[in-house]
C-alpha cells in the first residue's frame, strides 16, 4: 500500500466538477487497495487572476513540485478568450507550469470506443479498433522560443528551436512505449521544409537500433493531417514536437466522438500531471451536464504513473461499465440524464 | 477574344498525364470562345534535377515570369522522399519557384460533391452542402525564415517572421472573396502562444472596418484542426499563415472524398500558379489511371484569373456532367473502368 500527496487544480468553468469526480474516484480506489492519497487544492488559470492576480501563484507552483502528482481540471474564460493580447491570460499558467516542473512529454492516448462509433463525424468502418498513443513534445519549439516586435511593431517574430537532448528524451519514452505495443513509431515532421524537423528526424534514427523491435517510419504534418483521418488504425504510436503535436492531438481527439472521454499526461523527470483534453466548456459550467470521463480516465493514467497497473485497470474497467450500461452525460446519451456527478459516482462505486 | 501564354511545368510522376488533360480543356475552351491560349512546356522538379541538375532551372523561371499563368502538374519522386537532407531536392524547386514569383496567396476551395459523399471518411451529414474557400499564405513564415545549426550541429533552428504587408495583402483578397460568397472570414491562428498570430490578428482585424458586410471570428488552430471535421460546414473563406495553412488545407481535402478534385491557385502580384493539391503520385504514372479532375478544375481557376468566367463555369459544369455521368477515373467508380485520357476528353468534349 501507497501513500501519495496529489495536487488538484481544478482551475475553470467546469474543471471543479469534473476534478470532484476523480477526486472521488481516486477515493474509492485509495479505501479498496488500502492506498492513502491525500489532496491539497491549489488555484491556477482564471481563478487564480481573480483571486490573487496571476494565472500560476508560486504557492501552487510551489505544491505541485512537492506533490507527487497534479491533477488538472481546465482553465479557460471567456472574459480572456476574445483579448489573446491581454498582459495576464490564464494559458500563461498553464504553459510556466508545464515549463517550470519540467513536463516534457504530453502522452494522449486516442481509442474509438465501439458504444460511441455513432458519435462520431467519422465514419464507423474507419475509426472502429483505432489505438493511437500520441507523444506531443510540451516545453520546447517555438512555444517557448524567443519571440517579439520589430521597433515600430510592424514585423513580428517566433522563433524554434530544439537541442537533440530535448529530442532524446522523448523520443526514448516513445520507442518504450512503442515496445508495449504494436511495434510501431510514426515521426510527425516537416523535414522537407524545417531544420529543427531535420534534427528530429536525425536524432530519433539515431536510436532506432536500440529498439530493434520497433518499426520506425516518418510522415510529414500535413500528410499526418489527412492519414489521421483517412486511416487512423494505421496508427500506433505517434512521436511529434510542442506545434505539430497541439494541432494533430486535438485533430485526432475528433476520432473518439466526444472530446468528454479523452485523458492526458504530462510527464517530466521529477513531475507528473494528468488533465483531460478538453476545455473549460463555461457555458456548462454549474449545470451538473459536464463528462467526468476524461478527468476519470486522468486519474487512471496517474495511477499507472504510481506504478498501480492494476488500479488504473480497474478505474479503466468501471468507466467501461458505465458506457455500456448507458450512464453517461447527456452529450452521449440525451434519452436518460445522468449528471456529473451520477456518472462520477457510478463509476467510483464500480471501482 | 483573348490570347493567352501558359507555361506548363507537367513535372514528376502522374503530373504529365494530368496536365495533357487540362491543356485538352483549355484547348477546347480556347476553340469553342475563340481564344488563342499558347503552351510552353518547362522543366520543374525531379525531372528537372535529372535533365540539368537543378531542381528550378532559370529558363523555367524566365518562362514563368513572362507567362500569362503557369499549370502545374506535380512534383517529387520518391528516389528524393525518402531523404530530406539531400541538398537538392524537387520541394526546393517549388519553393523557389514561389518566392521568386511573389505567389503570396495559396486559394483552395473545398467542396463537397454529392456524387462522392459516400467516398469520404466522413458521415455524409456532417459534409454535404460544405463550400469552404481557404486562403493560405505563401512565401512568409516559418518556411522563409532563417533556418540552421549550432556549430556542433546539436541545436537547430527555424524563425517564423512576419511583417504586416504581407498579412494585409492577403487578408485584403480573403475579405473581397468572402464579400462574393457568405460573408464570412474565418482566421485561424495560434494568438494565445505566438507573437506572429497576434500581429496577424491585429492586422486582419484593423481592416476589417473596411468591410463591413463580412462576419470575421477567429479560431486557434488546434480547434481549428478539431471544427473543419466536426463540422466543416460552418465555415466560409478561411485566412491563415503559411504552415498552419499546409496542414489544415490538407486535413480539409479528406471532405471531399478524393484528393483527385482539389485545386488550387496561387496568386501574386504578377503571376499566377495553377495546380492540383495533390502530389506525383509516382505509382500510379503511366497507368492511366490518375484522376485528372484536380488539374483540370485548376484550370478552370486559372480561367477566372483571365477574367474569363463564363469559360470557367464552363468547365466546371463540363467536369460536373462527368462525374453525374460517372465519367470517373477507377477510384472513384471501380466498376467502369476510365482512363485518364477518357475522363479528360468526356470534359472537353462536354465543354
Ligand atoms: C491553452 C494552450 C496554450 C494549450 C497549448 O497550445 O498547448 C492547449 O491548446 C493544449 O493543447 O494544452
Ligand atoms: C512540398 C511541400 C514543400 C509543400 C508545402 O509544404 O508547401 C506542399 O506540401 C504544399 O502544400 O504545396
Amino acid at each position: 500500500s501507497v501513500s501519495k500527496r496529489i495536487v488538484v487544480l481544478p482551475g475553470d468553468g467546469i474543471g471543479p466538477e469534473v476534478c470532484s469526480e476523480a477526486v472521488r474516484v481516486l477515493r474509492a480506489v485509495g479505501d479498496r487497495f488500502g492506498h492513502e492519497f491525500t489532496f491539497d487544492y491549489q488555484l491556477m488559470g482564471a481563478c487564480a487572476i481573480d483571486a490573487v492576480g496571476t494565472p500560476l501563484p508560486d504557492v501552487t507552483l510551489e505544491a505541485c513540485r512537492r506533490a507527487d502528482a497534479v491533477l488538472l481540471g481546465a482553465i479557460g474564460d471567456p472574459k480572456y478568450d476574445n483579448d489573446p493580447t491581454a498582459k495576464v491570460r490564464p494559458e500563461q499558467g498553464l504553459l510556466g507550469l508545464r515549463k517550470s516542473l519540467g513536463l516534457y512529454a504530453n502522452i494522449r492516448p486516442i481509442t474509438a470506443y465501439d458504444q460511441l462509433l455513432e458519435h462520431s463525424p467519422l465514419k464507423a468502418e474507419r475509426i472502429q479498433g483505432t489505438d493511437i498513443l500520441i507523444f506531443r513534445e510540451l516545453t520546447g519549439g517555438i512555444y517557448f522560443g524567443e519571440k517579439g516586435r520589430s521597433e515600430d511593431r510592424a514585423s513580428a517574430y517566433d522563433h524554434c528551436t530544439y537541442h537533440r537532448d530535448e529530442i532524446l528524451r522523448i523520443a526514448h519514452l516513445a520507442f518504450k512505449a512503442a515496445e508495449t505495443r504494436r511495434h510501431k513509431l510514426t515521426l510527425v515532421d516537416k523535414a522537407n521544409v524545417l531544420e529543427t524537423s531535420r534534427l528530429w528526424r536525425e536524432t530519433v534514427q539515431s536510436i532506432a537500433p536500440q529498439y530493434p523491435s520497433v518499426a520506425l517510419d516518418y510522415l510529414f504534418v500535413d500528410n499526418a493531417a489527412m492519414q489521421i483521418i483517412l486511416n487512423p488504425r494505421q496508427f500506433d504510436v505517434m512521436l511529434t514536437e510542442n506545434m505539430f503535436g497541439d494541432i494533430i492531438s486535438d485533430e485526432a481527439s475528433v476520432i473518439a466522438g466526444s472530446l468528454g472521454l479523452l485523458p492526458s499526461a504530462s510527464i517530466g523527470d521529477g513531475s507528473a500531471l494528468f488533465e483531460p483534453i478538453h476545455g473549460s466548456y463555461p457555458q456548462a459550467k454549474g449545470k451538473g451536464i459536464a463528462n467526468p470521463i476524461a478527468t476519470i480516465l486522468s486519474a487512471a493514467m496517474l495511477l499507472d504513473h504510481f506504478n498501480l497497473p492494476e488500479e488504473a485497470d480497474c478505474v479503466r474497467d468501471a468507466v467501461q461499465h458505465a458506457l455500456d450500461e448507458g450512464v453517461v452525460t447527456p452529450e452521449l446519451n440525451p434519452a436518460v440524464v445522468h449528471t456529473t456527478e451520477q456518472v462520477g459516482s457510478f463509476i467510483a462505486y464500480a471501482v
